[in-house]
């Protein structure tokens, strides 16, 4: 019943013709990216030759250097780099702590410093730990039964919800703002349990800021593995006298130059109107990156491939920005963002990957009504590839500062389960990403940038946040 | 606009009240499943504590004890054992295969023997190799060129098909018959390219049959791995008077007796009605048969525990039902059906999970349109969980024996992107399958469970097929 309905208002909204050519270019796109996707092999190359690309890092500059050529042999009409400064955070020697039941009895636990993060004194820090459920726990808690110790934030993501990113989203303050704000309370340092549903020994690294704090007043900061987490809530519950010890060198150097990667199809008919896909090239340094965002890049790529190997050209101009330090600044989201508003550039659409290379089930917009409603009249042109998903919501993070414009922004939603899993820790590898499932979501990406170039967008003042 | 003209279908179809009861019963499965689930556990003692579970193995009759024996667990009913004979195949030594470009110079290639194959003699076969594309071939080709020789079977699965099962269904068939039909041209025995979508060095096993092909004129049949059959090919292209050799002293032992693990909660108010569903306990030999079919053993076991958690007592009996044998019989569906004609039993209701232990997308049915057309009225429930597929096709193979009775089939669609990567080989293991994914098909599938139980099926007498 739900498809007869679909297919009735696509033959009112669309004349029969135009819908029948549309079948054969998204089929073409899907079966070009099938049979002959190259996202795959360059994913590959990141993260088996390259690897872990944290700003500022050697990685991240050979990951310009391989992108940028790669798009050079793709014949694009135009390939650069747009130099943009990046912090430099270095995680130093491995991280390293243990529980301390007593005095000489400890048992390691696997954490990793958060990104940003101060370093601890050289003999690390051995104190008192103090359990707490979030941010808004530590004023219950008090000054009193804070100072001089460790705290160890311990909410866990909420299960129930479907969506992953949704879980995360209610856990992430306390790896974001947790030191600052224990920082007040008199922490030693903060300790925080990884941001996964899993139970697992992985210790998921993610940004976190100090905000206004003084320099002199910030503490460290690290997070546990979710095992690790559970053994020291536990041991606490059995003594509260315990001690928790961890040591860690990293620092944050000055600024330096890093670039966006970017290559471009001049439009045929609307040259002046850009539309952007893109993911961020940077990852974190304790896996190779390759479901965040190294699989939003090379889909990214392999979007302009496709339509140039189905034949398509864009009427109007589209452009691939592999974005730089999106996870720890949003740096190159900023500046792309700066660039255009200085050129005057007229963005019309812009689609980030940045959720994993999972089987994609649709997008999510942030867009006026009008354009969601017509994004959601070719629903029925995704069907056959399982496409179902066409909601307002979130869309990316390095295409958000475009948004003062009047455009359409999109984020491809791949399925989630599975995204934390992986998600800053050291599993984020190759080999959990799934060749068909990659490619599918680089085809789907190719099918909706092709729709809107096709039909164009509907112009509105007011864009929704 | 799809959102709301679904809700829209079902604000008229469904009184408000009833439909608001709806929503809490799936939300509080779902949370049940996401929080309390068990299939997990369960699934992590199936796979490995005991293993491949091949009919008529040790493992296999562990399993058939440790499922009633967590029935059991469960107050249900009735728990009972319904004994079926099943056919016994040993696997043997592990099997060994070359491919020889001239005396003395060899490449080792990954081969198993087909599920039913018989042994080569206790010395091996070499002979020359002769590829074809598929068994329509072998006419082609001809005897003069097939005579004395191996088959190769090299047609690969069609990578443009969205559902995997298409494509294996295009390719299986020189698997299940290759053995038997090259046979009539004289050849000594087969060697199938593995029926997966990966490139690796994993061979696939699966059943084959040799039809009405007299003992004495059986040839051996064996998979190779992708990259095994791409290295066969190549090398013959380069000389096609290569030699392969291969090794295997798999046996058909007699028929054993074992078990369909049965479990039931009795109906309050149509107790004379049954609801099947279930899952095949066996599994083939080489990985531990999490993905198939253990995943669909535990989310079955699942259904009736987390209907029963969440305070739901079915109007009409609810069995679970884990099949023996689907893999190299079906002696188990048969049985369940034969007895259920014997005893007159009426079955309004069968649900087979058997397609991997993913992220759930739907159902597919074999019913009447007005039974698919009752379910399609429910999609609005199931749309906060991305459950958005209800077609008519395939439903399982163990329930539909089933199928003379005047009843709704239906089979759980998991994403199939990786289940091809897995099936029947030796990473078919456990830590491929993902706790929430899992949950999450068995939470569907006691959604779906509860919605046929309160509205009931609509009896018609011309089932589709």
């Amino acid at each position: 019943m739900r498809t007869t309905l679909l297919l009735l208002l696509l033959v009112i909204s669309t004349p029969f013709f135009a819908q029948s050519e549309d079948e054969r270019q998204l089929r073409a796109i899907y079966d070009k990216a099938l049979t002959n996707g190259k996202a795959y092999d360059w994913l590959n190359h990141l993260s088996n030759q390259i690897g872990g690309r944290l700003s500022g890092s050697v990685q991240a500059q050979q990951a310009v250097d391989y992108t940028r050529e790669q798009l050079d042999s793709l014949g694009l009409d135009r390939v650069w780099l747009q130099p943009v400064m990046v912090p430099k955070w270095v995680r130093g020697t491995p991280e390293f702590a243990f529980i301390e039941t007593k005095p000489g009895v400890t048992t390691n636990v696997p954490i990793c410093a958060l990104g940003g993060s101060v370093a601890t004194p050289d003999v690390g820090i051995k104190a008192n730990i103090v359990e707490v459920q979030g941010i808004e726990d530590l004023e219950k808690v008090g000054r009193e039964n804070i100072e001089g110790k460790i705290v160890f934030y311990n909410r866990p993501m909420d299960p129930k919800l479907i969506s992953t990113f949704a879980s995360y989203s209610g856990c992430v303050d306390q790896r974001y703002a947790g030191a600052a704000e224990a920082g007040k309370f008199g922490a030693l340092g903060v300790i925080v349990r990884s941001v996964t549903l899993r139970l697992d020994d992985y210790p998921h690294t993610g940004s976190m800021s100090y905000g206004d704090t003084p320099v002199s007043e910030r503490i460290p900061a690290a997070a546990i593995s979710t095992k690790g987490a559970e053994l020291l809530s536990t041991t606490l519950k059995l003594n509260p006298d315990i001690k928790f010890y961890f040591k860690q060198n990293c620092k944050q150097l000055d600024d330096v130059e890093s670039y966006n990667v970017i290559g471009e199809i001049q439009g045929s008919t609307y040259p002046n109107e850009v539309m952007v896909v893109g993911g961020h090239l940077d990852s974190w340094d304790l896996g190779d990156g390759s479901h965040d965002d190294g699989a939003g890049c090379v889909q990214s790529m392999d979007v302009l491939r496709l339509l140039k190997e189905t034949g398509y050209k864009p009427k109007r101009t589209l452009r691939v920005v592999l974005f730089m330090n999106e996870e720890n600044g949003l740096r190159g989201g900023n500046k792309y963002a700066e660039v255009a508003r200085r050129k005057n550039e007229k963005h019309v659409f812009a689609l980030e990957s940045d959720s994993g290379g999972f089987t994609p089930r649709g997008f999510s917009f942030n867009c006026s009504d009008e354009n969601l409603k017509q994004i959601q009249s070719w629903a029925g042109l995704f069907e056959p590839y399982l496409i179902h998903m066409f909601v307002e919501g979130y869309s990316g993070a390095d295409i958000r500062p475009l948004m003062d414009q009047d455009l359409v922004l999109a984020g491809l939603r791949p399925d989630s389960q599975r995204y934390f899993d992986h998600h800053h820790a050291e599993n984020d590898t190759f080999e959990h990403v799934n060749k068909r499932e990659l490619e599918l979501g680089a085809a789907t990406m190719a099918s909706l940038v092709y729709l809107i170039d096709k039909y164009g967008t509907i112009p509105n003042k007011k864009i929704k946040g």
